[in-house]
């Protein structure tokens, strides 16, 4: 066997010199290098934007969807959809560790784990296509993938059931990020915090906020801000579009007797709210855009336009033991696993 | 008199609700508010990418440059170009100081300043244009402009000649930001080190970085570094293209010995460098972008899938003192100085 890069650089068949991500074509042989992990593959969570279009593209039918499936891996040597430029995730077990790996992580051959890095640069083979779940974006097959030495994942546990753990996965970055960053004391905003991973964030940002921080939830309806009262996750709860900086500045203001955020969280889905997020921080805070659509410059330059000094942080969606962090929330709070298994499992 | 919003929403007439800056247009009556200045403005110092495109609608003809001037100020308030978007700053001396702000801040009336916020959400009134200098996009006006309370400007100094203060103002916060984010010891690499922000970067970098430090300086051509070499500014010189990671990987590594850096400043004026920045920078290190051309998806997806655990700053232009810490520069090094009257002034 030999060493590869831990980035899997080794692997990248045209055009050289790329990353795996970006490369066209990579190498989907499956004798793994030494710092390579080989997984038999049970279940691909296909991004739903690629699947979208893979459905379109078959109209539906099950046995092109298929077909396409096939051709894009037998082109990439992975499920790098060439339309929408995504991928997704897929689950499986440990099949071999490659001998530089093992013993120096937390997996052992037969383990069932998520890759959370995107299907758009990981070597896949597909033997065959056992079943495609058209509503859920799932597709069961018979194959291998490769992890990279650089690859993240998650072993799926067995207390928590599986499209749980997946829902909570995928958001995992954010309440672990929200772990590290606040303070016992701090007053944290969560733009956001009615959806997936904002709720993660309010029950993370109390426990380190502790009884003398104060957390607030800022959504978008008194419908989705109720359900989230009803856990009891925040100390102060918001209505407000978030598209609208004056609005947010003053009902941030209210609640925070003029003080305003030391942390904001932002964590909505859509665009234009990087003002508000500056408006209602302080001057010294700190912002963690967790939304893929925060613009960089809207952020950089409404800042300098308002003159304040607000550290800005941009989501890497991975942080150590994000995970861990995320899936714990689900066995210590019930009632906030009742609701995530309402309405994302 | 009566005391306004710090951010200047009080003078937003259309649409109600916005900040100054995305505001169709705001109130440019001269009468201040408690918390606002009144600047007798001297010169305004278009945007480049405003000034060329008016230049283009005027044909080049000076007469009608002032027409559209003095139309894009009569109808929005600012002079905020309606097509490009884009403001400038201006030049200006002080002749009257908000009753709430007086006493609070450094400037006193009869000092001259340039305004560090942009023009497009600066209330301006032009009584006359005096001279278009068509080739630096600077234009002498009798007028009158207002700074907010969160308004941000630095008073020019009496010993840097008005040009090189503007130019070295214009990137202010990125060598403010390496002189509060580098320890000593650190490892640090300016990407882009080459250019106007970068090579402010690297002096403040060897500063603080210190004799147990090191300071690497990236640069796209031989010819550049050349330039950075004689006067001295890092202690490793690296020639690569910034969009090829690989190539950048390599290159950090073999003049870190594989340790890679402990802080990223990435200063370059392309597309496309998040990826280099991300695989040069530790684990656990950090990322300042303080380049426009920085995307927030490519650097969020791109640490996410080779799972770095970096933390990635949006360069906000402004932070507290940024204008002092870069003009002292101009002070404390005669080698720079020359360089920069020599390159930009
Ligand atoms: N950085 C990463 O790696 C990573 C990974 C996964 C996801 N993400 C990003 O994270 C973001 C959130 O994901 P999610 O799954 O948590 O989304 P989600 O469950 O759909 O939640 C979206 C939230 O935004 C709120 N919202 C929408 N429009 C609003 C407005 N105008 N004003 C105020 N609130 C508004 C919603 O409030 P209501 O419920 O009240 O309408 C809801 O709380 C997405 O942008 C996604 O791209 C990032
Ligand atoms: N955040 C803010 O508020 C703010 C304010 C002002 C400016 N900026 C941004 O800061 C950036 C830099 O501004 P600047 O005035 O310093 O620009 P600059 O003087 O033009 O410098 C650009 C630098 O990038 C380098 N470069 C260009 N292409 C490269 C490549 N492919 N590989 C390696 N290096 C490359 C150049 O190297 P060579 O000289 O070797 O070609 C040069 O060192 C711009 O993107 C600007 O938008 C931000």
């Amino acid at each position: 066997m030999k060493k590869g890069c831990k980035f899997g650089t080794h692997r990248v068949i045209e055009p050289k010199g790329t990353l795996p991500q970006p490369a066209w074509k990579i190498d989907n042989n499956m004798d793994i290098f030494d710092n390579e992990i080989l997984i038999n593959v049970e279940t691909l969570n296909i991004d739903s934007a690629s699947f979208t279009q893979i459905k379109e593209q078959a109209d539906g039918d099950v046995e092109k969807i298929k077909e396409i499936m096939l051709d894009i891996v037998e082109k990439r040597g992975k499920h790098h959809n060439p339309v929408t430029g995504s991928g997704g995730m897929l689950i499986g077990t440990i099949e071999k560790i490659g001998p530089d790996l093992e013993g120096n992580i937390d997996l052992k051959v037969g383990d069932k784990i998520a890759t959370l890095v995107s299907l758009s640069l990981t070597p896949l083979r597909i033997d065959n296509i056992k079943e495609v779940r058209k509503d859920i974006d799932q597709v069961d097959i018979d194959g291998k993938a490769i992890l990279f030495e650089s690859g993240i994942y998650a072993v799926i546990p067995d207390d928590i059931p599986q499209n749980l753990a997946l829902s909570v996965l995928d958001v995992a970055g954010a309440p672990a990020q929200t772990a590290k960053l606040v303070k016992p004391g701090d007053t944290v905003l969560v733009i956001g915090g009615t959806g997936k991973s904002g709720m993660l964030c309010l029950y993370e940002a109390k426990k380190r906020a502790g009884v003398t921080g104060k957390v607030i939830c800022l959504g978008h309806s008194e419908k989705s801000l109720d359900r989230v009262r009803k856990v009891g996750l925040a100390d102060e709860y918001v209505v407000a579009d978030a598209t609208k900086p004056v609005e947010v500045m003053e009902r941030v203001s209210e609640v925070t007797d003029g003080e305003m955020a030391d942390i904001t969280i932002n964590c909505v889905n859509v665009p234009n709210t990087e003002m508000s997020s500056i408006l209602a921080t302080k001057d010294d805070g700190l912002i963690y855009f967790f939304s893929m659509a925060t613009s960089f410059t809207k952020a950089a330059l409404g800042a300098e336009g308002v003159g304040m000094d607000t550290t800005m942080i941009i989501g890497n969606g991975y942080t150590k033991g994000h995970a861990q962090i995320a899936l714990e929330i689900m066995r210590e709070s019930k009632e906030l696993r009742e609701l995530y298994e309402e309405l994302y499992a």
